[in-house]
């Protein structure tokens, strides 16, 4: 690479940080990149430190030492995540989206970059510092919203089914109870898909009695991985669930098929922001 | 926002164009969210572009005039292109990854951010300039894939079924051929997630006979949209094909079961390289 001035670098730096986002990258690497002194390097990233600070872009981490470097790890700030549940509050009440049954049309919402890339974001900051290895969700519609969550964190999905049609050699099935629908049914994951010992973050779009987050949670147990923690982008609102520890963005208060009116507040998740 | 420096600056922006791939930005939002003058925001953005295109981190095309802007575009150089399709080869030709019928394990590649990311850069290079309004997969293991793809061109992603189970209101289905499986089967889509004369992107992870391919481009014609073009990751070396007009990153020349040999050669991606 050519010697690049300090504005150049910057520039690059940035975008090379925002592309490795979780990764640990030694001082060196940059040193070498634009044949600068480290003393520099120290330099631009102390800028680049500072304007992802107070724009709450997310953190910059410095580790000190031969094994040390920088690292960042993407999160949205606390006035940030508030518009932005507020904003998804106000398109879940769109009446124009309520199904036959009470469910939501989200599909919108859960496959448009513009929110995912915010919502995955606001999660990954949730659950920033907890190593999470792999990030879990159940097919289909929620997987773009793993993927976004994963993406912040670096780690690899795995996705869960309700059927067998795993084609992916050896495969893990349990039966479990579907809280909203109250019957036995099955899921299955292909073995190699988590390591054992694997710290595993659960994603899904959507809970109702907690029955499929459980499931997953008990295969988890199966592969010998263990559960980092449970996030959901809605919650139904019920009495009872069939799991307590879970973070959920948005609440469904309300879901009247008959009068056309859906109520959404924002979830738990407030309890767990970072600053 | 607090003026700043240009350094300042120079990560703010970086930062925020790299969130809003494909997005025309007007350079009054840079002027006000800086306090800057559109003279100093006009040279800001000489430097971002110098180094996104001199480091071919994409592009960065200035529109001129009123309801003008600044729009970043991903892509990959045509030199990381071609280490990323010779390190996906090298990667498939492991032997383990084989499994029963000569199939191929790939979930570790089609779940990894730091796979995905590169090959959305590449894939959305290529259809550059091709105003895709929707990325359409089929469920499941290609939709990570698919979503890198969107976040990219800045498109959601509309996900197809092999199965009726689409809860999303009125769904449009068609049969095909499967052109591995020779036998009928049934896709579904919900209809409102694709609006009528969209400009659509099929992106899937794996192309055999190129049946499933052909399926989701009569589903388009079913709902009125256009096809922009089909990319795969990777696809089975066939004498004949279903389609005809596609991009394939890699190439499955051989996969013997019994030797456990495993040949991946470059696609035909090479022909639409953006230099």
């Amino acid at each position: 690479m050519k010697k690049l001035k300090r504005s150049g670098r910057l520039v690059d730096m940035t975008n090379f940080l925002l592309n490795h986002p979780n990764q640990l990258i030694p001082l060196h690497h940059f040193a070498e990149r634009y044949a600068a002194a480290r003393s520099s390097i120290s330099e631009d990233l102390a800028i680049v430190k500072e304007i992802f600070e107070s724009e709450q872009m997310g953190y910059l981490t410095t580790v000190p030492g031969v094994s040390g470097g920088v690292r960042y790890e993407p999160a949205v700030s606390d006035g940030e995540a508030e518009t932005l549940v507020d904003r998804l509050c106000r398109r879940l009440e769109e009446p124009d989206r309520l199904l036959p049954g009470g469910y939501l049309y989200m599909m919108d919402i859960l496959g448009q970059p513009g929110w995912l890339n915010e919502i995955g974001r606001l999660l990954a900051g949730i659950y920033r510092g907890e190593n999470i290895d792999v990030v879990m969700t159940m097919a289909t519609k929620g997987i773009p919203l793993a993927y976004a969550v994963a993406a912040c964190v670096d780690a690899p999905i795995c996705i869960a089914r309700r059927d067998h049609r795993v084609t992916e050699g050896s495969v893990v099935s349990i039966n479990y109870v579907s809280g909203s629908a109250n019957r036995v049914q099955t899921m299955s994951l292909a073995r190699r898909s988590i390591p054992e010992g694997s710290n595993v973050l659960i994603v899904d779009d959507f809970m109702k009695g907690g029955g499929t987050a459980r499931g997953m949670s008990e295969l988890l147990t199966e592969v010998n991985a263990r559960l980092a923690g449970i996030a959901v982008l809605v919650e139904a609102h019920r009495r009872e669930r069939l799991i307590d520890d879970y973070i959920s963005l948005v609440r469904l208060d309300e879901v009247n098929e008959k009068e056309k009116q859906i109520k959404a507040t924002p979830g738990n998740y407030t309890k767990y922001l970072f600053s």
